[in-house]
C-alpha cells in the first residue's frame, strides 16, 4: 500500500533529512522521491512516493502519521498534501461536439494508462451521448442558452453534479465554453483545460486560423488549469507539431487533435497520480 | 550548368505545362521541381532547377531564354525570379556581442554546407573581431552611440558598405539593434533574423525571461524577414524543445542557442537555395 | 473530379513537360504535382493530382486518356498507375488481441481523416468482436491452430474472403502472426504493418523488452509493407519518442502505443492517398 | 562550495533517510537530490548535490565526512563516488579529420556551457592543428601506421600523454580508430564516443550509407562509453532527426553533423557534471 505524498515550502537546511526521517520512523519505505529547489523563488518543491504497508503504529492507522506530517509541515512553513493510492479519484468529462478527446480519454482509461473512476461525462450539447453509452458512462445534458442567468444556472447544476458524484478531477475535453470567474476561482485546482495552441500564442478563439494567418511553421496544444483569466491559467504540459506552407487550416485542425489528444491524456495522467503541483501560475511536474 | 526559377501567380490552367514546355523548347532539363496551389488565395507558386547546359539557342545565352519567361510571365500575370548556379551570392553577418550564430555560420559555410562567399561581418561593437580574424573575413565596426542621428548614420553607412561590397543577403545573427523603418523597407526582401521565441509568442525584448516568467513547457526560435513590424515578418523556420520547471532562465538560453543556431542555418541554406518565396507577410518554403 | 496519377521511370529529359503537355491536352488541370529524381538510381518519380471535369473527349472518358498514358508510358519505359478519387478503396483490418490501433484507425475513419470504406475486421483471436460491433463493422474470426496445414488453410480463407469483399488495402494492427512467403510475395504490395521499433533496430518478437535491455534512450515505431523477410520490407514512415533509464518495458509498451497509432495511421493515410511509391525495397513519399 | 555524491546499492529500506541523515549531522546542505529505484533489478541508485560550505567539523575537512560515507557504504553494500565542484576535470578530445565536433566543444567550452579544462587535443591526423592553435590548445599528432605492433605503441604513447596531464575524460569526438581490448577495458569508463547512427541500428562503419540503403525514414546519433565491444557500450544519449526519400548520402551526413554535435555535447556535460551511472551495461542519467 502507498501514498503520494506532495511538499512545498521556503527552501531551508535540514528539509529533506526532516521528512525521510519521520517516514523512515514510522516503519514506511521511500518507493521514489523527487525534488526541486527553485532558485529564482527560493521555493522548496517534493513528492514522495512511500509504502506504509509496515507502519509501525498498526495497519492502516495514517490518521498518526499525518499528524505528524502536520506538525512538520508546520514547523517548516509547509503546504502539503496526500493521496493513497487504494482511493481512486473520480473524474468528469466535459464536452461539446467534438469527439477526439473524449474517446481518446475513455480507450486509454479502459486500457488501464489512466488510475481513475469516470462516472460522468457531461455536454452543452446531446451530439456525444452514443459514445458515452458505447463506453457504459452516464451522459448528463446541460444545456445553455443566451438567456440572462443561463450561465449560472448551468454552473449551479453542474457543481452540484459534482458533489453529488464526488468528482475529484473535471476535464475539458474540448468544451467550448468560457465559465464565469466565480465557477474558475472556485474549481480551477482540479480542472484541467486543453487548448488548441503552444500557449501563450493564439489565446482565446480560433487558434489554427490564426496560425495559418500567421504562417507559423510549428503548432501546438497545451493543457492548463482553468483559472479565470482565459487561457493563462498554470501550463501542465505542451506538444507541437511541423507544418508547412502546404498546410491549410483543415490539415492544421486534423493535425492538432493528435497532439490535443496526447498532451491532455499526459496532463490527466501526471495529475491523477498527484505529480503536478501549483506555485505562482506555474508548475512543477515531476514526470513519469 | 543549373539555375533556379521561382515563380508565383494567380492559379489558372496550365500553367505548368507552359513553362515545362517552355524549357523543354529550349533544351534545358528539369532537374527538379516543386508546386503548391493555395486554396485559401488562388495562388500558385513554383520553384523549378533545370539545367542549360544544352540550350539550344548556344552556350551560356541565356537572356534570350529569359526574355521568353517574361513573356510568359505577362500572359499568366506572373512575378519571376531566376538565379544562375555559377553566380554564387554573397553574405554579410551582422552580429553585436553573442558570438554562437556567427561560429556557427562560418564554421558551416566553411565545410561547405552554405553555398555563399562571405565578404564582410558588420557589428554594432568591436568584441567579435578576434573570430573574423580567425575566419580571415573583414570585420567593420559601425558603431551606435545615444546621439541624435546616429541610428541614421549608421545605416546609412551600412548600407553603402553593403552596396560596396556587392552583398545579396544580411543575416542578423543576434544583431540585437532594431533598424529603421525606411532601412526595412528597402531591405527586408534580403534580410534574415533569428529571434529566441517561437514567434508569435513573446515578441520584442527578452522572449527567455517571458517565457520563464510564463512557466511554458517548451521554448523556440524563429527566423524570419526583418520587415519594419518588429519580429511580424514572414516565418522561414522555427524549431522548439522541451523544457521542464528545472530550467533556469539561465537554462534556456544555453538550450536557446541550439535551437538558434540550427533554425537560422536552415533559413540562410534556403534562402541561399532560392526555396523561398513570399505571399501575403507569410512564405513557402520549398525545404530540401 | 480528379485522380492521382503516379509515374516512374528511368530519369530523363522531357518527362515532365511531356506529362503535363499531354494531360493539358486532354483539358485536364493539373492540381498538383510533385517529382523526385534519384541522383544514387537515375530513376524519375512523379505524384499528378488532375481535374478531368472538363475532359475534351467527354465527360468520365477517361478510357481514352489512359490509352495515351500507356502508349507515353511506353516510350518512356514508365510504370503508371492511376487511381480515381471517386472510386473509394476497400480496407481489411486485421488484429489480434491488442485493440488501440483498431480503435484509432475507426475512429479516424469515422471522423474523416481516412478516405476509405471498411467493410470488414478479421482476426485469429474473437477478442475484438465488441468495438467492431460497436462501430457497425463485420468481424470475421479466422482462427489458427498448431496443426500442420492451419496457417494455410487460415490464408486461404484469408485470402477468399479479401477476394469476395473486393478488397484494396490491408492493414496489420498489431497482427501477431506471421504470413507464409508465398501469401506475402501475393499480397505484400497493398499490406501495411506496423512494427513496434525503429527499424532495423528489434527486428522480430519482444522489441520493447530488447529496447529496455540495451538500455536506448529512444524507442520508436515503423509502418512498412508486410514482404516475405521478416520486418525488411519497404519503410512507409517511422517515429520515435524520448524514453529514460525511468521507464520500465511496461511505460514502453505505453509509450510505444501513442507511436504505434500515429506511425500506422499516417501511413495508411499516405497509402490510401496514392502517395507512397516503392522502388528497390525503399519508398518515396509524396507527404501532406 | 558543492560536492556531488553518487550512489548505487540494492534497494532497500531506510537506505535516503540514512543517507540524508549523515550528510545533515555533517551540517552539510542537499541542494538537489535526484534517485530512482530500478523494479527488474531491485537496484537504487542515487545523486546528491550538496553544499558543505558550513561543514562542523571545520572548513574544507572532508576526509572525515568521506570516512563516515565509506562506512555507511559498507552497511548499505554501496559503491559511492564523490566529486568536488573546484576540482575541475581535465579532458582529452581525439580526432581523426572531421572538425564539427571538435569545434563543437571547443566553442562550447569557451562560452563556460563545458565544465572542465581541456589541457590537449590528440589526433591520428595532423590536418586538424589549426583548429587547435586557434583556441590555444596543445595539439598531439600520434600517428598510425599499418606496422605490426603501430597501434600497441600508439595507444601506449595515448595513455601516457593522459597520464601526464592528469586527464579525467576521454571525448572520441569523430576519431575513427578502434581501440584494442585492452585499452578499453582500461579506459571505457572514462571515455565516450560519438557514433553516427540510432544504435543499435547500423553499428559499424557507415551508418549513413547503410540507412540511406535500407530506406529509414530517420537517422540519429548516440553518445555511449566505448567499451571494448564495437558500439555496444552504455549509452548516454541519443537523438534522431526526419529524413525523406529526397536526401542523399550526403545530406544525412550534413544533417547527421548536427545531431552528432548536440548528442556528444550533452552527454559531455552530463558526465562532467556526474549525472551519468552505469550499471549492467546502461545508463542512469540525471538530466538536467
Amino acid at each position: 500500500m502507498t501514498a503520494n505524498l506532495l511538499l512545498q515550502c521556503p527552501d531551508q537546511k535540514g528539509v529533506i533529512a526532516a521528512v525521510s526521517q519521520l517516514l523512515y520512523g514510522f516503519g514506511c519505505n521511500i518507493v521514489c522521491s523527487d525534488q526541486f529547489s527553485d532558485q529564482s523563488t527560493s521555493m522548496f518543491f517534493q513528492r514522495i512516493t512511500f509504502d506504509f504497508s509496515d507502519i509501525v503504529i498498526g495497519p492502516g492507522n495514517t490518521a498518526i502519521l499525518e499528524r505528524a506530517i502536520a506538525e512538520l509541515a508546520t514547523r517548516y512553513g509547509m503546504k502539503w498534501q496526500i493521496s493513497y493510492k487504494d482511493k481512486i479519484k473520480r473524474l468528469a468529462i466535459l464536452v461539446s461536439k467534438q469527439d477526439h478527446c473524449l474517446y481518446d480519454l475513455l480507450i486509454r482509461h479502459r486500457s488501464g494508462e489512466l488510475r481513475c473512476e469516470i462516472p460522468l461525462i457531461i455536454s452543452n450539447h446531446p451530439d456525444l451521448k452514443h459514445i458515452a453509452d458505447t463506453f457504459g458512462v452516464p451522459f448528463h445534458h446541460l444545456p445553455l442558452s443566451k438567456d440572462p442567468g443561463s450561465k449560472e444556472q448551468q454552473e449551479a447544476a453542474l457543481e452540484s453534479l459534482l458533489a453529488r458524484e464526488r468528482v475529484d478531477v473535471m476535464i475539458l475535453a474540448r468544451y467550448m465554453q468560457i465559465f464565469s470567474t466565480a465557477f474558475c476561482e472556485r474549481n480551477w485546482q482540479h480542472t484541467i483545460n486543453i487548448h488548441h495552441s503552444f500557449l501563450p500564442a493564439f489565446e482565446g478563439a480560433r487558434p489554427y486560423h490564426r496560425a495559418h494567418e500567421r504562417g507559423v511553421k510549428i503548432i501546438g496544444a497545451t493543457a492548463h488549469f482553468a483559472t479565470a483569466e482565459l487561457d493563462a491559467g498554470p501550463i501542465i504540459d505542451q506538444a507541437v507539431t511541423r507544418i508547412t506552407h502546404r498546410d491549410s487550416v483543415e490539415d492544421m485542425i486534423r493535425k492538432g487533435r493528435d497532439l490535443e489528444r496526447l498532451v491532455l491524456a499526459r496532463a490527466v495522467r501526471w495529475h491523477l497520480d498527484d505529480r503536478v503541483m501549483v506555485y505562482n501560475n506555474k508548475t512543477v511536474v515531476f514526470e513519469d
